[in-house]
């Protein structure tokens, strides 16, 4: 499974001004911004080159980013890696014995096909698959 | 100031089960393995697609890397941007507000030149700058 680093997922208080900050600091550009009703967060998605900075802040307390940030504050939340097929990532994934949050693709923000890993079969990493 | 993710910091609790995580799970390549006695940590460095991931693992409980397991345990530590001009691109942070850890670029584990960022000035991301 040849993979790349597809984007990085960060918590945050603010989404416009670390939208402002990511631009002008970094030179990041933004691609795309989305609320997910039913996730209870808003997102951005800033591209890095190829890659891309996903900055994602709560809209309730009780939505999973919110109850991240309760506990863990603001910064870095997810990797996410590109595949070309996402079944067969899965699989592989499955095999090296890592536990998956999705044991079936569905569709992300982005609208690409996208599956979580759990954290605690990474080393404390939420790893994110992404069909590209 | 173009830029790129260049790697993703991960702090690890074994080295060598790490890698062979990575490389089983997700097929990432062991291209770089190195020793920092002065910061106290081993690290590997694995490519994904033209990005890498850096498994870093503590020397001692008391160096950078160890102190910041025993906060926060075992998982993401920071993420690198790789940038054409160093100097230019410390400049821009600087305007943009960010606190830099690093005024002057210093030679990284890998032989580039690096600067880190203040997490406090980046929403609680430890942020890199790699001249590639």
């Amino acid at each position: 499974m040849p993979v790349r680093i597809h984007h990085v997922g960060v918590a945050v208080t603010n989404l416009d001004e670390s939208i402002l900050l990511y631009r002008s600091a970094f030179g990041a550009e933004l691609v795309h911004r989305a609320t997910n009703e039913k996730e209870g967060l808003e997102a951005a998605f800033l591209r890095m080159g190829d890659g891309e900075v996903e900055l994602m802040t709560p809209l309730r307390e009780d939505s999973p980013v919110g109850k991240f940030m309760a506990k863990r504050g603001p910064g870095f939340h997810h990797v996410a890696y590109g595949v070309s097929d996402i079944e067969s990532a899965l699989a592989e994934a499955r095999a090296a014995g890592l536990e998956l949050i999705d044991n079936e693709p569905r569709v992300g923000m982005h609208g690409a096909r996208i599956a979580f890993l759990h954290p605690k079969s990474v080393g404390g990493v939420l790893t994110e698959l992404v069909e590209i």
